[in-house]
């Protein structure tokens, strides 16, 4: 059987065309969830699978189904799909491909008049960002069980409207009850949010799973001083504890080369004024492996680094733990149908492991 | 001859009568230059200097001084002063006990009618600490040349007033040039702003000088990357060659044991996201030492060290340097006359040299 093809220019003209929904100058989105232009997107992608005869559903937390029969309409439907919702300084990409490109595939399954076996379903998830309303893959948490409604409709921003008033306002709070549905199998296509397929000169990634995560909070306590009257002996120099943690943290990731990773990303530092020794600062870690037995050991290691690093220093440190994501396996079956469908297509491949995570995990 | 003996209940009550202009709810003071709470602290203190009997003149800049004729009145006058005015989370004694341990003296000499061969003169300096218009030490330098009156006047806070605004809205723009009074001597008693005379349990700093200070700014550039999809030897990730500058700026302190200092005090990371290898860093490096030779081979080794650090790392490096003070040496007959004070009243002494910036220098 030869491979459908779909229709690339009309799938880079649709993103362009969706680009427009809360387009910024330097030429990213700025298409926060449940805003006005979420519901405007929401619209444009409506109207679009209904000319395509999809009947399209939404849940109680404004996920969007848009179903088209297949030949046994019994079957578990075959979803594919992602979110519209972007960052403040989202790319074209993000997300908006998972949808965009499973609405092309749909154009050309009804174009071809070709009929599947199962349904197949279109899904927009709402939220999978998580930087309007904390936190990310709200939605999808919901639909999968994570969640349960009352917690997503209670989630907050910044200026303290609720995601269930906001869900409300844009009349995206549907009639099904989230995870109702059940899917056969679910594919989410994604652009690559790192640079090893283009350092390696290849097309597609087949994603075998997600890495395991495990985020810290870190709080160095030292002691304000004055930079010029405090002489080095007499210091406890909360940046300097923190420089060395950072140094750890590389050093960690390095040991377990090459899927290890290790990010010191985010850094207060208090009271951040140039004549003083700073006395306070905050930071997170963000370790990731794709496998639990190592990065249960990066974890120990950096636990012991933070201690071994601080405590000669005079510091005291507070770290909490605010994530633990265990790694996620794709289903095999899964998996191998993407790996065909990329080989059929004459496309350099490449098995990877997705550092980010998706609404799919 | 015996020294005279101040009335030191009296002179705290002082320091905590004048604490009130600008009291925080943490018990220090919010007293930013030339605002209402500087006008009513200059008129508490210009009257209190009335009533001993002094003439207070105010120059172009709002510096005060608040005089007492000598014996022989065309003897160059013995000035004593710092500043009323304080950061926004200033403490209750840096600047404020300098005038008001003028002041204290001020009043001894008037209850004990003792007369001076030369006058002598209470000095207000306008805007010491910077924080409100910078640079720091703005009118005192303006008195010694350094700067123009209309370059005071042009400084600009963060709501855009003008420094030459404000003096005249609190009315304390005065007639007098800048500098056109000469002093025969000047003292600033000052708090220690550091450990080390508490460390060692004396009572009195013999400061010899202030030592020589150089300021840098530095801009670390990367590349922005995504903490999971991103392996480590992809990286260009700035905070780590941040990390490792403050580790080298530190070592070149301890090289240099016991007298040199050096401190990251003030960073920003860019973008500043938990889940973004940091493409950006800014951060600002103090380094200081009282032998300017020492001090050009602290400054020489730190430039070396962040070519060194970054080069390997992939990342750009912009380096401005923002302040460039010598070392200054105290005249050696005022050190001597602190040093006998001292001695003649009891106090365990100790010299020093001065970390951080003062009027005085």
């Amino acid at each position: 059987m030869q491979n459908l093809q779909i229709d690339a220019q009309r799938l880079w003209d649709t993103l362009m065309e969706t680009a427009k929904f809360g387009a910024t100058p330097k030429g990213g989105i700025c298409r926060l969830t449940l805003t006005d232009l979420d519901r405007q997107v929401r619209e444009w992608f409506r109207q679009r699978c209904e000319t395509l005869g999809c009947t399209v559903t939404v849940d109680e937390v404004g996920n969007m189904f848009a179903r088209r029969p297949g030949k046994n309409d019994k079957l578990a439907p075959i979803a594919m799909g992602s979110h519209l919702d972007t960052q403040p300084t989202g790319g074209k990409f993000d997300g908006v491909l998972g949808v965009l490109g499973a609405l092309e595939a749909m154009r050309t399954l009804h174009e071809t008049g070709y009929e599947t076996n199962a349904p197949i379903e279109i899904v927009n998830w709402t939220n999978e960002e998580g930087s309007r309303f904390a936190p990310a893959m709200l939605a999808s948490g919901v639909f999968a069980g994570v969640f349960t409604p009352a917690y997503a409709y209670s989630r907050i921003d910044r200026e303290g409207n609720t995601f269930g008033d906001e869900l409300q306002r844009i009349g995206y709070q549907g009639p099904e009850k989230a995870g109702a549905r059940k899917f056969g199998a679910m594919f989410e296509l994604h652009i690559e949010q790192g640079p090893i397929l283009e350092d390696e000169h290849r097309m597609v990634g087949i994603v075998q799973g997600v890495q395991g995560m495990r985020w810290y909070e870190v709080t160095v306590t030292g002691q304000e001083a004055h930079t010029g009257a405090t002489p080095m002996r007499l210091r406890k120099n909360a940046l300097l504890g923190a420089a060395r943690v950072i140094e750890a943290v590389e050093q960690i990731a390095q040991a377990n080369a090459p899927l290890a990773v290790g990010t010191v990303g985010s850094m207060e530092v208090r009271p951040n004024s140039p004549n003083v020794v700073p006395g306070e600062v905050f930071f997170t870690v963000d370790l990731r492996h794709p496998e639990a037995t190592t990065l249960d050991g990066m974890e120990q290691t950096f636990l012991q680094a933070v201690e071994a690093v601080t405590r000669p220093l005079g510091l005291d440190v507070k770290l909490a733990k605010i994530w633990d994501q265990p790694p996620v396996r794709f289903d095999n079956d899964c998996v191998e149908a993407v790996r065909h469908a990329a080989a059929d297509a004459g496309f350099s491949v490449r098995d990877m492991v997705s550092g980010a995570g998706h609404d799919a995990a």
